[in-house]
C-alpha cells in the first residue's frame, strides 16, 4: 500500500527541479520537488498542474502576472497557459498532475527536463 | 484561476465529514474535510482515494489492519478495498480523488453521505 510521511520524503533527496513521485493514483502522480532559481518558460498542452507549497516561498510567473505563494498555499496552472516557476531561496513543493507529465511541458531543456517516474 | 490558502479554507467551515472542493484538476478534485468519530465501512469500486493529514491524528481502518497517520502523512486506499476512517479528536484531512466520488463509496448513509461538488 502506498503510504508515507511527506517531511521524511523531502529529507531523502536534495536535488533541485527533479520531481520525485510519492504516490500514483487514478492516473495522476503526486510528486515532491525542491526548487531554487528560475525554471524555463513552458506550458502543458493537455493537462493542468497543481502546486502546493510545503516549505519556503515559491513563485509562479505568467506572461501577465506573478503569483507568490507561501506554505500551505496552492495554485492550479490551467492547461495551455505559459508559465515558469521560481524561488529565490530553496522551497519545497508538492505537485499534482497526470502521470507522464514532462516537467518542462512543451520544451526540452538540457538542464531542467527531468527524468519521469522517479519514485521515492 | 484556482488558487488559495489551505489553512484559510479549513477556517471557513466547521462541519465534520462534509468534504469541500478547493481545486478541480484533470478530472480529479482536491477536497478538505474535518473529521471526528468513526465513518461507515465502504469501498470505492472504480477509484483510488488519497488522504493527506493536515492537522491532528487520523486513522484508516482496513479489515486486516489499522493505519495511524499524523500531520504530513499520507495513504492511498486501493480501489475496491473496504475501509473506514476515524479520528478520536477532530482532524483535518486533504483528499485527492476523481470528481464525483461519493464519500461513502458503495454505501448510502443517511448521516454520512455528503453532497458532492461543494466548492469552498
Amino acid at each position: 500500500m502506498q503510504q508515507g510521511d511527506i517531511a521524511a520524503k523531502f529529507s531523502a533527496f536534495s536535488e533541485h527541479w527533479r520531481p520525485k513521485v510519492i504516490a500514483s493514483t487514478n492516473g495522476q502522480e503526486v510528486k515532491l520537488a525542491k526548487v531554487q532559481g528560475v525554471f524555463p518558460w513552458h506550458l502543458h498542452e493537455d493537462c493542468e498542474e497543481m502546486f502546493v507549497v510545503w516549505k519556503g516561498r515559491f513563485r509562479v510567473e505568467f506572461r501577465d502576472k506573478i503569483v507568490e505563494l507561501g506554505p500551505g498555499e496552492y495554485i492550479v496552472v490551467p492547461r495551455g497557459v505559459e508559465h515558469r516557476t521560481a524561488a529565490d531561496e530553496e522551497a519545497e513543493i508538492i505537485i499534482f498532475e497526470p502521470a507522464e507529465t514532462r516537467n518542462t511541458g512543451n520544451v526540452v531543456d538540457e538542464t531542467f527536463t527531468a527524468p519521469q517516474g522517479v519514485v521515492i
